[in-house]
């Protein structure tokens, strides 16, 4: 009884939205996601996320928290707020937290997935999920580039700081390619991750694959704070797979 | 040199179209692939399709055919052809065929697919390409009466005949659901399908899967010509997946 806490895991198909914050004109996450809680008698001004997934970039369990005076169970609370959310966007499930949590400053790491694969020709059903590159990567490349990454660096060179000056030092704790029939999928955890990190990564390593770059072109970078490649992977290949609390 | 006749398999995210027969004032398949060929230099009045997939249903694998006059490789046509088509369609291959060719009447079976999951939460991902459906559905029954399509039986209480007043006999081959981690699969192939064929006997499979309907309804509806039940599985799960020469 009374209002209480919740943290959800809420899962979107990128494509339909401008992003995760708010923005004014535009469909964003956070916006239909404030719009069907309002439907719940919620009056809050701002709910809390994760992370501000961009324009395209999908999740699978991205965090956000608000307080409600919600008379029944979490499980009801969960399907109701999915029979108001667009059909792009789901809860997958509802917890009570204590007051004092913080889905973005308790998050101890983040868990971002990239899906791509390797086809001359296009295909319009994989593409929805996953960039399609050819010719062919190297995984070995890849991961040995990738395995530079990994520990205390300054990213400068890989990405933006989410705000203007702000420290740009982040810790990667892992990040490997795998493959499975020309299917490739690259996960990296990260305590936090710079503006455009993941996908201007992905790039790098993509190009790093097909022999287009240097295999030490990620540690040189770490080290110049320079990079000389411009561009991003694909939103649509990106997956925000979960925060680690 | 000169005109020949070529073969294309095409693959299509249906959401993008209003199916595959071409309208006036609606995107649809044979409207944009006929549009992009025109681009090099077709100008054929009609192409011809496997089958006109409904509006919103996908293809791995649609079968149209055309006569161009391509001074270039089939590879080459395959790669301008998807250079010109938009994104929600892409050529997987081309070959040259004999002139008479006809991708329907040529075509001994149809294969499609249904993809559905079982989950009592909304996944707006798995549900681009799937239908989620709760409660659980079981497989031994699905199959059991799934069996009961196989042969040569009148589907007049299943679909609508693709021309008024046309016959509704039509010779199913096979119709197996499998079952991976409450992901279910249903495959069936036929010489071809009514209208409405496959997504109308998905529902009725999943209704006796989720014992809401008795195992004997599929043989009582082909003895009878009648079916109960109205609607239809959504599009988005089902895939034109092979048309069989």
């Amino acid at each position: 009884m009374g209002t209480a806490h919740y943290k959800v895991i809420l899962a979107y198909h990128g494509e339909a939205f401008a992003g995760f914050q708010r923005q004014r004109d535009e469909r964003t996450v956070q916006g239909e996601f404030e719009a069907g809680l309002r439907k719940l008698g919620w009056q809050g001004g701002s709910i809390r996320g994760a992370g501000r997934t961009d324009a395209g970039v999908n999740a699978r369990a991205q965090v956000v928290s608000f307080k409600l005076n919600w008379a029944h169970s979490t499980d009801d609370l969960c399907h109701a707020l999915n029979y108001y959310l667009p059909r792009a966007m789901g809860v997958q499930s509802v917890v009570e937290v204590p007051e004092d949590f913080h889905p973005r400053f308790d998050a101890k790491a983040r868990h971002y997935r990239y899906q791509l694969f390797c086809h001359p020709v296009r295909d319009p059903l994989r593409e929805v999920f996953a960039w399609r590159v050819w010719p062919k990567v190297a995984l070995d490349r890849m991961n040995e580039a990738a395995g530079d990454l990994v520990g205390l660096h300054d990213f400068t060179a890989f990405g933006s700081p989410t705000t203007p000056g702000g420290v740009t030092v982040r810790e990667v704790f892992s990040a490997t390619w795998r493959e499975k029939s020309l299917e490739y999928q690259f996960d990296i955890q990260a305590n936090a991750f710079l503006y455009h990190m993941v996908r201007r990564i992905t790039l790098v390593l993509v190009k790093i694959g097909q022999g287009e770059a240097p295999v030490s072109l990620v540690k040189e970078s770490l080290q110049s704070g320079d990079l000389e490649l411009t561009g991003l992977a694909p939103a649509e290949g990106l997956f925000l797979q979960e925060v680690i609390y």
